[in-house]
């Protein structure tokens, strides 16, 4: 009974973007556990059992595909992106410190995928050049006002930021609510890149600025880029501009 | 003469932590540009040319690639884990504004990749479940006091960090200087993680505090994680620790 758990990214949605390290690691799997659409992602194999579940139940999810570990499964969890930003990775963690004691003895595994923030950036050029943040705007899990405390600081800081959970049904107000309280800090042209999901057919990149920005044009596959004072856009003949941050800063009031 | 440049991430050095995509680019190239120890690792191929160079080099490198690219050369430029975080992209980005107007008009692609602070997240567990930032402690490009507010900034924000280049033989104090400087905010049992050369043979990986970590155990191979205030580390019988951030933040004093 040597059951383990391997919490796998499948990077943004294309099969080229996702490692070798985590193919192997679903293909080795012989339960695969993860929020539908992602599962969807993942070719069927025989004898490999599926657990799909819904987007609001990572601690469930992550408790019953513990469980299958621990009863000498071969499982594997399925994350979009990157298993470890704003993903599954840490509601995994959460439930071995909390859970049956057990769990703390399995063979946990997490494998990296190339997070939204990462694929949105390189699709535009090098917003991140720089000192960046990433902050989630989902108020689920954090009162609304520590997401306006760390847009502040972030904004003041001069970092650049990737917005994750800009927006969904339930929480169609907070992107527009984060736009205006950057405006406080930020000039109205400070580049604003809206990557709605990169990599797969349905692709869109819109690139505005702060002060036009509209956050009509995100939905829950949109992964929002803000800028800082200093990052650039540059025009080119033909083709999309280039959006990127600078790698050099002169003085501290940058 | 329709030249071409690919900027590749190569993920953080371990050949099944690079994605199908970076692959096909590479071999797609008929000349590869970047620093000497990132070539190195990717396996030579006949009639592919190789122009390494030192670090201390990104706009230079980044011009000849743009300049041989503009000649109608297949290029691409090799990048360790994600190109577009402290990397080639910011620096390919700069030469297209500021170069040649030629190169404003070449096919250009960022290929994204794991990045060292995903790797190592995912090593310990869920550092970066949460709210996090990533820091440049070089002080070559920008004056150091820029680097102290922003770790004043983050740290008082609540925000896990990635702290890269912490360290050189050129930069010996920056990473203990940090240290003192995030000992004002956060208390002494902040978990630190120290991830060395993740992924390749060489690999070692630290889990200290704030109080006693020591900025020696890093080096210019080494990515640095510093937990916020709700950074957990849970004890594992027979295993390693595992190092998470919670998804939830209960109220804005966190």
């Amino acid at each position: 009974m040597s059951g383990s758990l391997a919490v796998v990214g499948l990077g943004p949605g294309n099969p080229d973007t996702m490692t070798p390290e985590a193919a192997t690691a679903l293909a080795l799997a012989d339960a695969l556990y993860g929020y539908g659409p992602y599962l969807a992602r993942v070719p069927a194999r025989s004898g490999q059992a599926r657990y799909p579940s819904d987007n609001r139940e990572e601690g469930a999810r992550a408790a019953a595909a513990l469980d299958h570990a621990a009863r000498g499964g071969k499982v594997a969890m399925v994350s979009g992106g990157d298993p470890g930003v704003f993903a599954m990775a840490a509601a995994v963690c959460e439930q071995v410190e909390h859970g049956a004691e057990a769990w703390r003895g399995l063979d946990l595994v997490i494998v990296p995928g190339i997070s939204a923030m990462l694929a949105v950036a390189a699709r535009v050029g090098a917003p991140l050049g720089h000192d960046f943040c990433a902050i989630s705007l989902s108020d689920n899990l954090k009162p609304w006002p520590v997401v306006e405390q760390r847009l502040d600081a972030a904004a003041s800081g001069g970092f650049v930021m990737a917005l994750y959970n800009p927006i969904s049904r339930a929480r169609p107000w907070q992107l527009g609510a984060a736009f205006d309280r950057l405006r406080r800090h930020l000039p109205g042209a400070t580049p604003i890149v809206f990557g709605r999901a990169v990599g797969r057919p349905d692709e869109s990149v819109v690139i505005a600025t702060l002060e036009a920005a509209d956050p009509a044009i995100a939905d829950m596959s949109t992964l929002v880029i803000v800028g800082s004072a200093l990052t650039r856009v540059v025009e080119r003949p033909g083709r999309e501009p280039l959006v990127y941050t600078p790698r050099a800063v002169k003085d501290a009031s940058a």
